[in-house]
């Protein structure tokens, strides 16, 4: 079996800012395992984790974009109506995310939006007329 | 439950070299819903999508920084040994990756080393002396 991506790790300007944004913003469930240096979020599967933007920058030896635009990763999370869609996109407006794109219908057959958290990483919000979904909520796609 | 990330898309330059470095340098499964225009890696959990960084970026709104250094975001596997951290570095070494940081001992005990795939995304290979894992091979946190 393929190693799945274990963690997707967000580099961060305020990690306390951050932390706010997803565990009291969206809901989601912060892990016991953070720490005051690094925050991480128990998704299923895989775990989203906030760590300072500097700190993972230099520990890649990458130079930083920091602040300068899309930095070439999009995160999605995919649900089984549109209106779900509507409802999470109103959810992260209402929290203080950037709307960048308001829901919409795409050429590929499925309505999506996007929105940026606090530091401006976009994440898809999206619903597709052929998604199909394993019991834990992970997309199901064909071999 | 809360919703998973469906899918990690990474805005690359050009499709055929990525697609070649994930299914034939690493090994990893292509689904067959991918097309021309968009490639699904089909890692357990979390998907990984290949898709060309100019239309990734313009779908997002943000300005593009491509080339300009890291990103912010890092992608993460997790090993159950340090020799088998040795191993895929060494694999991803030899398919053409660069060796952005070799394995070492971290301070948080753990070690892992990062290499960047054809478009530069950072991916660290870790072993951790506390990670514990879920059947399907995800990292397992506390609540």
């Amino acid at each position: 079996m393929t190693t799945p991506i274990s963690i997707v790790t967000l580099g961060v300007e305020n990690l306390e800012r951050s932390r706010k944004f997803y565990e009291q913003g969206l809901g989601w469930p912060v892990s016991s395992d953070s720490g005051d240096e690094i925050v991480f979020i128990n998704l299923p599967g895989t775990i989203l984790a906030l760590y300072p933007y500097d700190d993972l920058a230099e520990e890649t030896g990458l130079p930083s974009t920091r602040g300068l635009g899309f930095g070439g990763v999009t995160l999605a999370q995919n649900f089984k109506s549109k209106e779900e869609v509507d409802q999470v996109m109103a959810q992260a407006k209402s929290v203080g995310a950037l709307i960048l794109t308001p829901p919409v219908d795409r050429h590929w057959g499925g309505y999506s939006g996007y929105f940026a958290d606090p530091d401006g990483y976009p994440w898809e919000i999206a619903w597709g007329p052929d998604f199909e979904y394993n019991e834990d909520g992970s997309l199901k796609l064909r071999e």
